[in-house]
């Protein structure tokens, strides 16, 4: 059998390499998540189960993939980014964007028990990625900062929207008629005013999103150990190791920035 | 919290539209899986319960997402064919790998029981996807041709291989260098000559892959009816759908594009 | 000085090798050409001594460059079609485009006297140009095809445009507003009825623009021929050789391309 | 005829839009330069004329095309660097890389008189150009001086070739052997201490190449006016235009960029 005389069809792969000195952001949506959540009878306007599920998948991408410093999620999508100088698949799109959205998905379906317990998952769900590249700090903050105000924008529409709903006893047509053209100010007044809800305490992961990000974690382990001809002590070992954390905090201002120096690579000049 | 200051970072979106009258093969291929098959005691050389795995996860792909006429896969590898003229996701090439990927790794994962039964899913696995476009019949026939030499090739050193070590008592390295700059007929005659092995006797799964396509399949369905002031009879519907069907089939020679013309489109000319 | 502490800078080129087994065309356009013609003073609504110069410096992209197989040219645009299985610059993208546009620029102006006479160039002019790939001969003949469709339709608009302005005394404006709107029918009748013109007998470089093939032209040489003790004697030489000769023909229809089967490849099936 | 028909053909257009926020360095070279300057007598190691002429045609581009605010050229080629945030014909590569290609090449047939006089430019000339990101200032820095450092090295080892033979009595063979394996510091000394050539004494457009920028030019005219019943006086009037000014410096130290603050813009951190 002649392999050589089909093998001309690899020379179709065109090369994709992303430009250099740029980070790489992948961002992951959810496919027809509406529809999943109702078949999943997703608490509104958010699931801490979902939410959970979303963060331990992006977890998982982070640990098990190289050079991504800081992952960004919000509702049913998450972003991460990159290090800069990252020769991870020797920077090939495809590659990147497949494996994140590869991982991202199995994960999704293996850790879902641990968040949903007995309740089954009905079918296997579908995530779209796509590759940007950002080339300067700047821009890449920007990016979050764009996805982060819009995570605000949206959370706070449908807190407004639900509350109208499950208690305001609207109906969906009649909260989404209430809320039209409504500002911000006017959606946190309809909260306070009519529902005594302050917007400002809702929770953070619902109103920030998650950022997941390394950090350095001391680990104490605490031994007895019984050496010949000794009374048994107690032995304590710190050890420091990577980790991936969880944080929903303001990554718009600068303070999270500061605070994180090496997430972004210092700009050459 | 002004959402228009960051908006611009959408701009740096670049377009990945694939050129239109191609076929657009998407391929998969598992990462790490050879770490994969030890921890999760693959039989080896092939693994029924994978193979099978494989099967229902690319089912799943060719069932959830439209305009794929053909899949075909061995070993740990899976390429799926959109047909020339698919408009599914505006071509966009980095919504047609991932979408694919997405979809193939979290039915990975939702069907592992179905094969594995109580053996547990360690972790979850991670595929790669790629594009690549096809002008012509021909070319896309190549392909699949070029894929499953490729995988008759691999199961026949695979076959002897393993054949060589799990009943002729070599060790791995002793039988790679007994098998190092044999000819497949030097293979087939190891196998039949010492183990009385013939190798045309393998299942034809291993040997020729797996073929997915679409087929009008015949659904009967049987009903008692009863209706008032009449005996009970029995009615007998058939009704003629669309199903993914497998096959193992050769589809390097004609004669399996002769009985599927509507997999290739008819070409322009 | 440290050679090496730069070369870095190389990575950052992107590779743009175009889908092989596609037909790769160049099309050039004349930048701001409107001006140009009006300020060497273009005859309206063609100029014989323009478009000559403009099939010269097409000619001369074909004569140097590998190939290109047919060229088409209308008004201040010329595309170029180079073979299916050509590896010209190993099939580059941005190589094939800029070469064709250089070698097009220089002898537009290297030309210029031949057809200009001592009329002055006044200033360099620019040409963009882009590449498209084809994947299919019915694709490649339909761009043709197109580009041959505008000619006739911009020509017939321009002829009766012109004819308005300079035998019927309208301004351009008044032109302008009695052809909007009117269909091809009614231009052929403006120009027959008022003006006594058949658009059909107009040259026919005009309505169906420029091709430019390869063919095999025999030519004929004689000489005189004196052998001592010989009577002197006429001897004739005829040579075959390829060389670029200008068609005005329809290539829409079928009638050119069974003529010239040698242009496209035959499809592989 | 419809012109509909065929116009689908316009999606088989891909986009090449270039990624923002990065710089656009398009560079040219000769096609077959070598011959080309054999057959037009240039002289070696360095032709005057026809290093006045590309660095014309550079200018001519830098006119005519929007947003290059620096460019270099040493030998055969030419880099053209277009602004950060160009938006010069939406950024799309293959309209940047043709029109520079174009007009350059264009040029350099135009103004080939001016440097060459009554001796007659042969045949049209023919350049190729590409396109290059750079994300950051330093990337761009680090383009122009990879360019610089090679003009040096071939400079010298050109210098040091063509003085063994022009004034060593070398064959080319030999002078070819002689430098074979030799070092900066070689070439040097034999330059100095065989042709009592001092290296740093030689033209800084042969050392450093020619680097074009836009400078503020104070343009002084001197007028007689004459106003009735006042005596004929002088009137000075000095004029700032922008005007592209050329540099033989060197541009790999920071001196030139510090000079210059406007070429490179400030980075966003």
């Amino acid at each position: 059998m002649a392999k050589s005389k089909f093998e001309y069809v690899r020379n179709f792969e065109l090369d994709d390499t992303c430009l250099r000195n740029c980070y790489i952001v992948v961002r992951l949506d959810g496919r027809n998540l509406h529809k999943f959540s109702d078949q999943h009878n997703f608490t509104k306007p958010n699931d801490d189960r979902a939410l959970g599920l979303m963060s331990r998948s992006a977890c998982s991408v982070m640990e098990e993939l190289d050079d991504i410093t800081i992952a960004y999620g919000q509702s049913d999508e998450f972003s991460f980014v990159f290090k800069r100088s990252t020769n991870w698949f020797k920077r090939r799109a495809s590659k990147l964007m497949t494996h994140v959205t590869s991982q991202f998905s199995s994960s999704f379906v293996f850790y879902w028990k641990e968040y949903f317990g007995e309740q089954p998952l009905l079918y296997p769900p579908s995530f779209d990625g796509r590759v940007v590249l950002y080339p300067s700090n700047r821009n890449v903050r920007d990016y979050l900062s764009w996805r982060q105000a819009d995570c605000h924008i949206n959370n706070l529409y449908n807190t407004a929207f639900w509350t109208l709903v499950q208690k305001g006893g609207l109906t969906t047509t009649q909260a989404e008629e209430r809320l039209n053209g409504t500002l911000a100010t006017d959606k946190n007044e309809i909260l306070f005013s009519e529902f005594n809800i302050n917007y400002n305490n809702e929770s953070s992961v619902y109103k920030k999103g998650t950022t997941l990000i390394w950090e350095k974690v001391n680990e104490t382990t605490t031994k007895q150990i019984k050496r010949p001809n000794e009374e048994e002590t107690e032995v304590t070992v710190t050890r420091t190791r990577k980790k991936v954390t969880s944080h929903s905090c303001d990554v718009i201002g600068d303070q999270f920035w500061d605070e994180h120096p090496d997430i972004l690579e210092s700009e050459q000049c």
